[in-house]
């Protein structure tokens, strides 16, 4: 019953098998080997996109503070979600890539900006002069942290309102690869058709062992970035090991394997949560996380039982009634097994 | 013939036997897991150092960045060697991480500081007043970047300057189970009780796929680096496997095993070039790397047979007699086989 | 009819005999000299804090920006009104000097923060991990950008609730003397006996030409001060002149009487303003500067008559009729006369 | 008998009256005034450099980090001569600006780099890769931190190469007036015609309060300097006050005037210190400054009767008949009184 993380999941065997073929003998370091090469040019299939830059790193957080930090100048701010990762979870490593740039937050329900949201806070930020911050891209997270999905018409007309404000469009793409799962469309257009600039092409949430891709279709941002990646010391010596969890999770589609597990585990806990009647969904579920509140003695039950996932609110006090919110992962190594003896239990 | 880095070299068995086994189910993220546990456990065992504070990371640069930022403000200066890699490698990430500290180059003959000079170096630095940069800690690296090897009594001294002027010590260890292992001292000699107050634990030179400890022997610099880390993009979500290569190489005694191979495969070509006659040694060699000169038409020879080394200088242009410098470094995977067919070249 | 900044007014002539007195001769430089001595034992007198750290600077944004550096940990946030001068007025300098820390926007109706909002704030970020930023100083600015006053005891409310959290208090005091010429209180009282624990001690919109006191109650926050002024590039070499105007500012009340001026011409002007019958006050005007809005036509008929102050929206388009906010704000020079004619066009 | 530094001699008269006469009314601030807009002309005329973008600032350490950090990428290196005050007498405001750029220091004889030191420098750093420092611009100071001059000759010659390296060239001038008087050339010649990018123009020590100029003559790098001035809390409101300083100073060449009496002054002085027989002069006295050294027991006879200035070594214990030497520095106001008084305690 294991619902804490798509992090906390393991990497899948073939992934394994991966790293233990790239084992052979010497490889040039830094990215000078054959693995980084054909991993390179896979992600550049996959994305449709031949010119763009790629530079491998570690973790997610590093994917997205290192664009940031190409796309930002210090004097300026980076418009994003109210909850987004880089605000909420990266304890300042925007603002440090960055040399001091600050985070500007909008409201987001559901973690979604709303195009009129994003129209207005940029025109605001238009007329400012040298005594006030600057306005630099925007960043859209996408699966966003409450479980939701931008469509594509959506996250293009936002990028559309940044693109016409002369504002460049940064993806948090920690999941990625869920979102193309569950939106059914190509990578391309979930990206770079749309209008996004950068994106951080997430890994490790979706089977990888800690290997990300920071991706950038306008070559004019990538000039500095790997300066920016080694002074930040995230280049990787040995980094075919890097290059090979890559190229695996895009070999035959594994990627979109992974994640379209993962999602239609998240929405087989979805339709039996529903049908204990017991519970209320706080997000639409439309990927692999969900929120939703049930009462507190069933988490106590669920607690007990050894089940895991983040709980908001004191499982020890209270009106055993009250209903208490949670937060529940589906990786892509979820067994319908675990999820039935889950359900079993409300 | 494979001796351009000791990071070109192939994960040993063991350790991805390790990464294998950690790869069960799910597991918590971020270090809470317990392999982590049992990895820094193992750590200050081996250091004899159970207040030690461990932080895991996956490049060396990290290590000695997180370790000297914790250690420098911003207005003061690192002293180290001319030929330091925080100083000609890591593409100014100490500075980056410090928040913008300098670095004083001390000369250093076969990559060494001499006591006198550290003396030197911070008795002109005592009586700085506001105007200038103020003194910061010291780093020595152990192996030497020339390949040679502080003595226990010289590191001794070196620290005990250090502290008389109230500097603390940091080593950059990326090749310390090289040095332990040549020294044949305890881990703990080699650094906290000859004086070290932090030390750059390096694995993956070491036959580790990307792994490293800051360790931390003064806790009162402790305090800020779990920020430090997260806020450089350095703590990974899936924590267990770095824990698991660390955990594998501190098991038995594997790292010091795989560091006393490549020191001895680098003795064994060293006595190989000795006894060819043609050689120039240029430093002592005294761990797993040599530097030496020969001539051009040899080295035109070794590059045309695929031989993989490092080489200043112009290969195809010039007298062919005359000397060119090479560094080789021999890894644990380092076989007699490449190391004889290498020699039979000259 | 000069309401636009009370930082667009003359140095008080006493201030430039001040200037010409200190010009004789030559005197040590960097605030070795017996002006700066002199100054610095009048503010520490001024603010009955015989033990305060004194540096002086000649921006406030300097004394703002090097006080909060000295406060905030990179990885920690500043909290403070969304309407502060640190948030909106300085280019993000407070970003800058801290190495990228935050600033956390609180809700302050009239720019007052109210005790249950920073309460809320502060123990929201209380319970936060290695993910997300810490909590480090309030900052409270006094006169407020709306021109209001925290009252003293309002003032040790939120210092009591910040010390119960274990924050720190700055003030922002580039309006301190006309807060206190207003509340009547002592110095001290509005500082740290109130809970302050580091204040920006305004004189460039009192009547100097440009010198500004950061002042440190605390002395555990003073020792790296000095080091940040210098290499903020703010150590005035002929620092006579800084310390010439702060002393003539202190000397028999000047600061005060500057400051009375202030709020006394904007309190006429408010009445005068009430008087009209066609103005609405946006804010209550409790020392030296006043918000209110009038009809478009009236702005037109102020603008082409000469009248100097700041407006939001649009002169020239729309409905005469429709009220538009200005800001009016006096500095020790105001003129009745001046005042008066501005009235007359109403 | 002053001759500590030229900052510590007082204000020119005919600046303290400038000074006076802008202290009429209400002016614009932040740089909004009609002083400013004259005194950029005046300085663009002086340079002729109609082109030029101009940033007064107050301090020569903020010309000096300000320009750098728009010439220097923070993975970057200054390349300057050992002696300069950037890396001697800013306490890291290069770094700071620059976000953590370095110092590549040069061997300096009499503070003078020669033209082969900066060609092998620059050759040495233009075959880097990822994981070195990159090179960044060169920065040269006029007048010499020893006292001495690079001729026009010299100047071309050193530009000529740094331009050849795809380097850019920072002048650090706060001598810049002392030189152009003793270079007897246009400030054109001795800058941009010469092939200086960005001049510090220095007023602070050549009879100003506190003024000098950041002077840009390529204005690709003029773009983000008002963002960075404001961001380092360098722009100030009460703008015109700066302004009327560097006005008063170009008006009839008030500048040249007072450089040329101290340069006059510092020759007289070095004349009879000839005459006395007992100084050996340190380095060639070519403007303003001059360093000598003669006995202790002299030493302790001047400073007895009160004269100022710098002094290297100790001036209690040792041999009267020791040679130690001292630093002698002339301003504009130095009376040639004075300088007997000085050499008859010879």
């Amino acid at each position: 019953m294991q619902f804490a993380s798509d992090n906390a999941g393991p990497v899948h065997p073939r992934v394994m098998d991966a790293l233990m073929r790239a084992n052979e003998g010497h490889a040039p370091s830094y990215g000078a080997d054959a693995f980084t090469g054909r991993a390179v040019e896979a992600l550049r299939a996959t994305l449709e996109a031949q010119a763009a830059e790629v530079f491998l790193v570690a973790t997610g957080t590093a994917a997205n503070a290192l664009l940031l930090a190409a796309m930002t100048a210090p004097w300026e701010t980076v418009f994003c979600a109210r909850t987004a990762h880089i605000e909420e979870d990266e304890c300042g490593a925007p603002e440090f890539y960055s040399g001091g740039a600050k985070l500007t937050l909008l409201e987001a329900p559901d973690g979604k900006i709303a195009p009129q949201t994003l129209e207005a806070a940029l025109r605001e930020a238009a007329g400012r002069g040298v005594h006030q911050v600057q306005p630099g891209p925007v960043s859209l997270t996408q699966v966003t942290e409450k479980g939701t999905l931008y469509s594509l018409d959506e996250l293009r007309a936002l990028c559309d309102i940044a693109h016409a404000h002369g504002r460049r469009v940064h993806m948090d793409g920690a999941r990625f690869a869920n979102a193309v799962a569950a939106l059914g469309c190509s990578p391309a257009e979930a990206s770079w058709r749309a209008g996004v600039d950068a994106l951080s092409f997430g890994g490790t949430k979706n089977g990888l062992m800690g290997a990300e891709a920071a991706v950038i279709f306008d070559p004019a941002l990538a000039r500095d970035l790997a300066f920016r990646r080694k002074r930040g010391a995230h280049l990787f010596s040995k980094h075919r090991y890097l290059a090979a969890q890559i190229g695996a999770a895009l070999e035959d589609g594994l990627w979109l394997q992974m994640a379209g597990a993962a999602n239609a585990a998240a929405a087989r806990l979805e339709a039996g949560l529903a049908a204990t009647g017991k519970v209320e969904m706080l997000h639409p579920r439309e990927a692999n996380i969900l929120f939703a509140a049930w009462p507190r003695a069933i988490h106590q039950r669920l607690k007990a039982a050894g089940a895991a996932y983040h709980l908001s609110g004191d499982l020890r006090e209270g009106d055993p009634a009250e209903m208490l919110p949670a937060r529940l992962v589906c990786d892509w190594s979820a067994r319908p097994a675990d999820t039935d003896a889950f359900l079993a239990l409300f």
